[in-house]
């Protein structure tokens, strides 16, 4: 069992009071002797306060759920692991949901965390967050009256934080890439359409393409959900359509997009160049090294976390959104149109 | 703020005490109306016990903590996949902690999990779990009586649970594998001397050389650290010397081989033989893509949660070991000898 006040007290021969006192350094009038042996011995039996006794009294657990929609995917994960790094810093703990992209287990998580008392929530929401979704969480969140911050994907909406990349800006900078090695005819793979982070990077993408007197070809887009078969399918999909450049709005679709291609005999970049999204860390390690927009992953969790303990502890809301810039990682798997 | 009993019995007009024997489903002669009405206006104000006082009384909290040691490396995020997903089908919750395999930070994380009163702990050690520190983890997980199993590594010692693979096995199978392709001189990229895994992996290594009636080589093995660079360094140690073939001990070093061995210009499985070991997902996606051994890691994970909900609810120690079984994956990275 845990050791606890009475077993020191117990092993003292001091009473409860007293090392109660003691611990919880209140003003008294034990003697200096004393007070060192009831340290010493809460030491020698591993004594640490209760935290849930604490957190009843303090009303106040220093605790953070954090939702995720795939631990598995590298994005996720390294987001986990600099949220993590961040919490630990602080003295803060992490308890960690995943929800296989499954919008009911983000409700699920979200009534579970609340019973659990966690002092705020980090909130990656599944793939299937349609906007209808989105308002039920973001209702549910308002009634338990849990602080929360939104990380990479979010809607508008007022009063709450979100911790996000400036998606149009990397849409332009991926697409411009691509048209200044002369590529005129750039296909998509896209996220789901009802995503904000994905409709931003298509934006990005047609301001780009507007600014180069390049017109927008609904054609070559196509539809993907952010997982490798998208990027497989969108390949089969596209093949016989005069393009010459790939553009995948996630790494893990645009490895799909290099199977697919391969499985139709075509070389990247000799035949097709292709850029990706995310810079997760596989992209540098194949054979052909990707060309993607830099996602700052572990900075953009230790953002929101920092964020999500200063709403905890001063603002009450924090209606704003940090915004981080991205950078384009130049590899192999882009290269000049036209590339014979 | 959250819904307490004392909101519901506000809301509708009736006492705490009401409420409460209400809610907490105890005899009592409240009429079937009345109790309805108490049901349905918890739900309305989306009311949940609070769970801190629940496990102050039930002296339960029904949480794990999970400790591993870098939730990049997609071993440990899908082993915490696997672990979660077993917690949320029983109603647990998980506390994850990641220690960027530094020791003290195992320590450091065994207290915090002790403090959060978690029920017990899945415990991954870092890569610098010598047998020293792997005592210091393991005698004060003693001290603070929180049940355990230990996940992958371990050292071995009485009463605690391990799930892990038959690294002797695995070790051995891949070494045949190589040997059936007509490989007589099979270099090792293996994992710390001291840690057990690596040890065990080296042990089937040997005795499928002397099975095959091949004198063991000291030169040919090359201690790494279980991260890319290892695998990196590995080449450049090793070339010049005699061999066709690279076991590596997990596939992250062999991924590592694959960028030396093209620094060096030699093709994978033209000039060279690579095999792996774990089969992350990434392996099947590489441009060659890897031949290794698979462990279950989902699965393992989901034992070993398993394993740590009895032991908290029925099992007062639970001192075995659940070994799973290792599978060879043959893809494209190993081919015959000679290969010309």
């Amino acid at each position: 069992m845990r050791t606890t006040i009475k077993d020191i007290a117990a092993k003292t021969n001091l009473s409860v009071t007293t090392v109660s006192l003691v611990l919880n350094n209140k003003p008294s009038k034990i003697s200096q002797k004393t007070k060192e042996l009831v340290l010493k011995t809460a030491k020698e039996l591993h004594y640490r306060p209760n935290q849930l006794a604490v957190g009843l009294i303090k009303k106040r657990t220093k605790t953070i759920g954090l939702i995720v929609s795939d631990i598995r995917n590298n994005f996720f994960s390294s987001l986990a692991k600099g949220i993590e790094d961040e919490c630990r810093r602080n003295g803060w703990t992490l308890i960690l949901c995943n929800t296989s992209d499954n919008h009911q287990r983000d409700i699920e998580y979200i009534h579970v965390l609340a019973s659990k008392s966690v002092d705020g929530i980090l909130y990656c929401m599944s793939v299937d967050s349609t906007r209808e979704n989105f308002q039920k969480s973001y209702d549910l969140l308002g009634a338990l009256n849990i602080p929360f911050v939104m990380i990479d994907r979010s809607y508008p909406m007022p009063n709450r934080a979100i911790v996000r990349l400036d998606h149009i800006r990397g849409g332009y900078m991926a697409t411009q890439h691509l048209l200044e090695l002369g590529h005129k005819r750039i296909a998509c793979v896209t996220g789901p359409n009802y995503l904000e982070d994905s409709r931003d990077r298509l934006d990005g993408y047609k301001k780009a393409l507007m600014e180069a007197g390049i017109v927008f070809d609904e054609s070559l887009i196509f539809e993907g959900g952010y997982d490798m078969g998208s990027g497989i399918n969108a390949v089969h999909s596209l093949i016989g359509k005069d393009f010459s450049a790939i553009f995948a709005f996630n790494d893990m679709m645009a490895y799909g997009v290099y199977k697919g291609l391969k499985a139709h005999g075509l070389c990247v970049p000799a035949d097709i160049s292709v850029i990706g999204y995310d810079d997760i860390f596989l992209s540098e390690i194949l054979e052909v090294p990707l060309t993607t927009i830099k996602q700052p992953i572990e900075l953009m969790g230790c953002a929101a976390t920092k964020k999500l303990i200063s709403i905890i502890e001063h603002e009450p809301l924090g209606g704003d959104t940090t915004i981080f810039e991205p950078e384009l990682i130049v590899r192999k798997s882009t290269t000049a149109y036209p590339q014979n």
